[in-house]
């Protein structure tokens, strides 16, 4: 048994429809909850039952213009807020919101996060991305995305403009006495004065500081800058990896960056994605598995596989292997990491409809068939191998893909002491077991 | 008594701490309640038992220099966040959030109020406001504020692609057709292509229509850009005035602007701000007034009567009339409304002091004083004399004044048929009257 006090993390990551690209058409799929706050509220309290550490909210800013029929994703809501109506109806669970750094503001950014963090008593995180899809620049006055390098230069100082407003009161600034009249002290509440490259930011901040300090920074990068990125500001990443090596370098990568900004690396956690599909046996499991497959039409497929590439596949024969034009070497930084999906498809010959059968489904994540004990295994053996201080759960359909993993997986995870049988904080930073940030003006 | 028919709307405008300038000095206020969820739950459910229209959150982003101890109000939620988490505690009641043109991208703002009014089941509204504060300016890389003219030139076409993107996905869009698995028809769901002087939005939204068509578009104009955004584009607007003969004048002049964008007078209604203070008796009334005076410190009263004027009269002796140099003439919009205010001032040459104890508590609303009935009396004359379509209540502190309106007041306006005694409707549309707005792209 494992040591009770080396344990991992669990978060859930929520895509309307659930992660299996067919995952909307199952039966027992709830294909419009997308508007509806009961769904969210199933899942949020499903997986607070399981004692997750967080629930995680996705988020991209528009919709493909070849992406209209068949994406259950093209419908989202804006990620605050549910979030914020789920603070009122959960009590322990932590909060995670995808938002980008390319078209928001930076004090906006700071008070939504705050005001989250206040909601829900210490529960608020902001994932960090940049943004790196054209449809997105399109919404935002852009004819066409930014360079990756200037993205993520100004994330960089958009997420220590965000720092220094969550700072600007310190913790005893806001009194509320009747007697005197005075409700916040004046020299407890400071101006940032932030003039940077690319934002210019008086503060101070109108509401007080999160009871986290800081509410907990997510962050998902894989590209050079963004790795870089989360050595120097994340508390958590995201990351995806379908080959144990491929999970560790990553692992010893980031977490070795780390020490160059005077970090420690148990303060950032590496979560990494895991689409669990569970059988109660080995054949149900294989069942459900070949279930979702045949609901894979084939334009489908083909349109995730070009998604995953950053390259249209759509006008090439799909019983032929990839066109030989194509090299991954050009691709953004979110589809390198399908570089070894590549290498098998070249070295094994794959035609397109063979590769979007293999991978398409599960769109490059670690996908785990198997009864409880056996999901439990690869758990454990990734997390002791140190390729991950926790698991991104992403369930192949919804609401039932979750149910599945916190009645039948986490029981047996909680057996072996890998994962909690009970809260011990009420913050997200305390379920991470991350340092509280001291205010920088006191 | 009135034609039951001829009823008048009531919402309640939120500001933490209340109306009153002391409020939240008073006894009976929670002080606290501004971080607190429960604070705003039990005020949105009060509001709701009474069957107001609406629950109007107020915004500003930033605290000015010179106000940072006595004002309960430097502390805000983003209003977005604590009205999505109302939105499922409470059923009927509209959810009505201050969200600025000028630091925002009108695809985050449409968005967000999509999925406002799909959490609500159809109960969002838009307060549009330009920002008129340098303290908000200079927390979003500006070092100056932009000339009125250029922000009501640029937020009424922000409306112009909110509602545009409102349009983007027909009613009938959204399948989610399993068998066949089609999620949302193609033909359906269009390109907003908007190239205006201010923005580049290519869309479509990435949600699908609201309940409403269009959440309600509310407005607070009182300068002349400001009146004539209002006469084309909002659905409600929200206004100060203290005497009948302005706030007639107001109504009228609104009014008659709008058949040159087509539009009938009655598809506006005009929400009155009304401080009430209520009592029993007239002597209770009259003594909880004097409690909250008393509350009311000389530094308070000078820099609420500095920030209603635009000017700091804080340099001036207290116990003299008003500076020569100080001519309202070259204020902003938002002050030109408390000219009345100045000419009595200089009539009556009164001091500050005399000043803020008469008007700095009440920030140039109507307050009326008395019992329900007396309170009523004022409301009907009011609504009758075409002076307001209804009433913004401003409880002077929380949570009992809004508790002694709904508990006494609305009572007697239900008795006299001025108001509804139960919800007809289930959307804010359908508690004002409004017509649902047709599809553009339909």
């Amino acid at each position: 048994m494992a040591n009770p006090h080396k344990q991992f993390h669990l978060a859930v990551f929520l895509l309307a429809g659930g992660h299996h690209v067919s995952g909307w058409r199952h039966p027992e799929a709830d294909a419009l909850g997308v508007h509806d706050f009961q769904y969210y509220k199933r899942l949020a309290q499903t997986a607070e039952r399981g004692k997750f550490d967080a629930f995680f909210f996705a988020d991209v800013l528009g919709i493909g213009q070849n992406d209209k029929r068949f994406d259950p994703s093209n419908v989202r809501l804006d990620p605050m807020l549910p979030l914020a109506a789920l603070a009122v109806v959960t009590e322990r669970i932590g909060l995670v919101a995808t938002v980008s750094t390319s078209y928001n503001e930076p004090f906006n950014v700071a008070r939504r996060f705050a005001t989250l963090d206040h909601l829900s008593n210490g529960r608020a995180s902001w994932n960090v991305v940049t943004s790196f899809k054209s449809q997105e620049a399109n919404n935002f006055n852009q004819h066409s995305l930014p360079d990756p390098s200037l993205r993520y230069e100004k994330a960089r100082e958009f997420v220590q403009v965000v720092k220094g407003l969550w700072d600007t009161w310190e913790e005893d600034a806001l009194v509320a006495d009747k007697e005197s009249g005075i409700f916040s002290l004046e020299e407890k509440i400071h101006d940032l004065n932030h003039e940077g490259k690319y934002f210019s930011v008086r503060g101070p901040l109108n509401i007080s500081r999160p009871p986290q300090g800081h509410p907990v920074i997510f962050q998902a990068g894989t590209s050079e800058g963004g790795k870089e990125l989360a050595a120097e500001t994340a508390e958590a990443v995201f990351t995806a990896w379908s080959t144990l090596e491929k999970a560790q370098e990553y692992y010893r990568d980031v977490k070795g960056r780390m020490a160059r900004y005077g970090r420690a690396p148990d303060q950032l956690k590496i979560m990494l994605g895991l689409i669990p599909i569970v059988g109660r046996t080995e054949e149900e499991a294989e069942r459900k598995e070949q279930e979702l497959q045949s609901l894979l039409l084939p334009e489908v497929g083909v349109a995730k596989l070009s998604y995953m590439f950053g390259y249209d596949l759509s006008p090439f024969p799909i019983d032929e292997p990839l066109p030989q034009t194509f090299n991954l070497g050009d691709a953004h930084g979110a589809s390198r990491r399908f570089q070894p999906i590549k290498d098998i498809a070249d070295r094994e010959q794959l035609t397109i409809r063979q590769l979007y059968e293999r991978y398409a489904g599960n769109r490059g994540h670690l996908q785990v068939r198997g009864t409880p004990e056996q999901i439990a295994d690869v758990m454990e053996e990734w997390f002791v191998a140190g390729a991950a201080d926790g698991f991104n759960i992403l369930p192949p359909y919804l609401p039932g893909g979750l149910d599945d993993f916190v009645d039948l997986v986490v029981p047996e995870l909680q057996k072996r002491g890998l994962f909690r049988t009970e809260y011990e904080g009420t913050t997200l930073r305390e379920h991470f077991g991350l340092s509280r940030p001291a205010n920088r003006f006191h």
